[in-house]
């Protein structure tokens, strides 16, 4: 039995993993990505920096994937408003958020009524900016603070959207990182938000953190299928032509999203509930965080809703610090790379995936190969003592071994024994080298 | 997709269906019900004037009926007790619980000490009149208020049970609607009670009410086995008679009593406990009245006790307002039409099983026929924009074809998804008409 | 159906089997046992002089049982230390916990300093004896109260530990109680424990008391395995001299260990947790106190780690008063037959195994020969007079009628019903005897 993996994090990562993916997420901060355009290929080149294997991908405009058909590219240059003396009121220079996602071109004055129907704020939140998106239907519009917003008096305003919103391409990429069979674990994240750090920067930095750990590995059991998408119509499309392949092969998947604060860890079940994904992450969590939050399905909202939609059905649950949704900052401008999103939360969101895919890694059916308790006392492996006293370290060795009856996996002994499945593991490995456990 | 049911229930009954109930109720409370009898003939007589196909059935008295023989046939003219001056102490002209039932007859004098060892009060209920019969062991007695008793003077009495208890007929009666299967549902209610209005009248005016709503329908999925019993005995005579083809064919069955007052709602379950008639009825419940209380087969006390014994095992469920034995005016006469049993309470009990004869009739498994997610937007079916805030309706869509994956019931869509059947059927109805929905 | 047992319990323990046991206890309390040697051999012989067929069995030293191999047979003759004035610090005539069981033999003058070093005590139980063993590793040693150590001078001391330890036998013992089937219960108590009363007396005392019961019975459903073995080293030798047999008869066995208290009952499952066994054991517990306390199989600590292991999964359960290590004098000289095991704890414990072994001879799956309920009133079994008020005797029997439908056994109803399986195995007599229930 080898172990697969973990050790050799701290090598690749300078500083630290979690300041390796902060120092991305900062570097990937300014680009403004959406469904598709220029910022989100300017972002899935830069990942590719650090995995030359990733391959980008492009769909034009118009392909029909499922129910759904790829919309046309937005290419967002710069986004306005003016005053009559030229003071600009809102400007996409300043944060991507300014600009609705999706906006038509305008040039145009108009008094501040006529302007009023075109700006979104929050009075419950009025300094933060909110995110706001008409993919599918033709708008334009500019988000501000309701701070900002009670300012404007009347008169005239000059609005810029200096945009093109037409026939393109949707871009995706994708990493396959070979192991000894082709049975995949399946690791997506989404590419498609500006300026946004837990949901939604956090998740490719990770997940290419992930992809760099993996490959650094002199082994892996399992191929690794790995995406960066645009949220919803990126998955129906990744779906729609890998979907026989995706469907004989993954055995366990995750959807990476807001793994980057600091305050909490939760989980997200699949549609089923009760796939090795599920069983793994719960397990993970529970010894990571104690007071992990657990959600139900009806709680979901990203792409699980596809990965797992009748049909496809995949084993994709997901592992997340703050939940999309559940966090004050959320779709917002405050969502940021200071306040929110830190070091040690990345960190945090990486450790709980790379323990899950570790689990999935190294987890066997094993069995005892004596009849009765073998005796450990003789390898040195229990007490040559009997004193009264508290329970022992030997006492979770010899629960272990009770269980090792070749019906239940490493895992399962795990949670049935309330210990970590990584302590087990370290536990098997000189039960296994005096030869009283087997692979079943 | 059709909508079989409930919209047509206010067009046939005038000033809505629990004043027509209570009306029908006020009109039988005067009979003297009995296991067998004219009270009962007269009762099932009064209740085929609703329903012209309602058959009357009549079986000998010695008749075998498994373990039981229908008993001799008991017509009471009047009974009372007069003290020596020729006042009338009590007569059943002024309540027919004032007899117990099924007593001998007697005419004679004795004194109170005799007479005393043929009274039944309560003391802990001292104004009410206790119901109390002996239909296998020959007795007569009085029933009385305890206040009544305790006037009572040393003296001579004259009592008289003017009757006749020797061979004769019992009878129940029978409507059998057709529909498009031979598949049933069994309603069964009983009329041997005289007097009290909760335990027993609401049962037949509710289910007569019911039997009329299912008579006015165009269509009928299921056919409906309606019958009216004298409880116990007559539910064993029914079931020796036609066992064969109620195990064959019933699908789901209630036992319809306690369905009048409007203080709670209660669950009883059939001795199985999953059968379908147990699904619907806890779902209509949860969704009426989510502090209805759930009784136990241990509590049960009425035909179910037949229709779910060993080797019937009928699927028969119960649902009540305030169950048998659970109020205080249960088997007295303070169970009357004024201040016990309402309108709104019959109302209450007839829309209940309204709904769960609703979802048998409507429940179905539904597929939803793209893989990912349906784009709902392009229907007007999903808001246009994104705008962050609080789950809005279309929330409760996407969760319902989440679960559209044709291994699950619309009903176990409603239960997973804690909303009523009625709504999502409703909410079926547009994606059917986008034909994103079929049913498997 | 007849009833095996219980009744004839009284006839055979003259002043009760509490009283019984305690005095066979206090008769075994001398003897110095260990897991070989004289002591263990004199123990067997005098429990064998209660049940002639009892057989004792010799196993020689070096024997492979498993994984495990015989040890050395250890007799020691007495055990001491003097200071230089001959006075005796420590002396097993007092107690044979002062001597470290399988303590190597020793003759020798040491300082102070060094005889510190072979001595045991205990600071939290300062007046206490520790029990402490070294089985498999060379050592001697001493054990002795906290205070007394304390008053230790420094100076020279002789320490004598006159012993054999090598070549011999191990010993155990068996009584087989043919029944009418092979199929077997199996009864498991250990006998190498010295001078300790909960933990492990009462042990073989309730284990041989149950063998006289069983053996003055008529007639036995089941045939009865009982042994009595030194823990461990005796169980697996037992194993591996019987394991297919055991395999292939034992429908139910018990380990019987800390069975004299008076303090609580306790409930140990086997490691398949859903045996026979489990379901017995808990039914006896939850109706001899219903604040029984549960332990699990990661609280195992006896032979059942041996019955229970991969491959042996021998259906095993444990009925317990205070569990070892669960109550202050567990292993130590403070666990005696005055203040922790009295006649009344062991009879508590002896009447709990007894209700499961009755149980288990009796129980058996009915089924009503009836359709709908039988009418129990003619037979008079229910009352002839409907009056209203709490339930009756009769509720509890129609309760029981209502699940004999030919899938359940009568302890599986009994669970159901939450009345004892004793109670219900009453109330079928005259159900039986009018024919109104069969055996399936």
């Amino acid at each position: 039995m080898t172990l697969n993996g973990e050790q050799y994090a701290s090598d690749i990562f300078q500083n630290g993993v979690g300041q390796w993916c902060h120092d991305l997420a900062t570097e990937l901060w300014p680009i403004n990505r959406s469904l598709t355009g220029p910022g989100l290929r300017q972002t899935l080149e830069r990942l590719g920096a650090e995995i030359p294997s990733l391959e980008v991908f492009e769909v034009p405009s118009g392909t029909q994937a499922f129910d759904w058909n790829v919309p046309d590219e937005w290419v967002l240059r710069r986004a306005y408003i003016e005053d009559d003396k030229g003071n600009r009121i809102v400007d996409t220079m300043s944060s991507n958020l300014h600009v609705m996602g999706y906006s038509e071109p305008v040039d145009a004055w108009m008094d501040l009524e006529e302007l009023e129907t075109h700006l979104y704020s929050m009075t419950d939140q009025p300094d933060a900016i909110p995110y706001v998106t008409s993919y599918y239907k033709r708008r334009w519009g500019f988000c501000l603070s309701q701070t900002a917003r009670d300012q404007l008096l009347p008169g005239q305003y000059h609005v810029v959207v200096d945009a093109d919103l037409g026939p393109g391409v949707l871009n995706y990429a994708e990493i396959i990182l070979p192991g000894e069979t082709t049975e995949e674990v399946f690791l997506s994240t989404y590419v498609c938000h500006p300026s946004m750090a837990n949901n939604e920067l956090s998740g490719p930095v990770v997940t290419i953190a992930l992809a760099k750990w993996l490959s650094s590995l002199p082994t892996r059991k399992y191929t690794y299928r790995i995406v960066f998408v645009p949220e919803t119509i990126g998955s129906i499309v990744y779906l729609s032509r890998n979907l026989e392949a995706m469907k004989a092969n993954i055995k366990a998947g995750f959807n990476i999203t807001c793994v980057g604060d600091n305050r909490c860890y939760s989980f997200l079940p699949s549609r089923n509930g009760a796939t090795i994904a599920d069983s793994v992450a719960k397990h993970v969590l529970k010894h990571t965080d104690q007071n992990y939050a657990v959600y139900s399905w009806l709680d979901r909202g990203s792409d699980e809703r596809q990965y797992c939609s009748p049909g496809v059905d995949l084993p994709v649950a997901t592992i997340m610090r703050s939940k999309y949704g559940k966090y004050p900052e959320y779709h917002t401008s405050l969502d940021d790379l200071e306040n929110v999103v830190t070091p040690s939360g990345l960190e945090g969101g990486f450790t709980a995936l790379q323990r899950a895919i570790f689990i999935i890694e190294n987890d066997f059916v094993p069995l005892v190969t004596t009849l009765g308790e073998p005796q450990l006392g003789k390898r040195g492996l229990y007490p040559d003592i009997s004193v009264k006293g508290p329970a022992n370290d030997s006492r979770a060795l010899i629960n272990m071994i009770s269980y090792c009856d070749g019906t239940r996996s490493l895992l399962e002994i795990s949670d049935t024994i309330e210990l970590p499945f990584w302590v087990l593991f370290e536990m098997m490995k000189p039960l296994a080298a005096e030869g009283l456990i087997k692979r079943i």
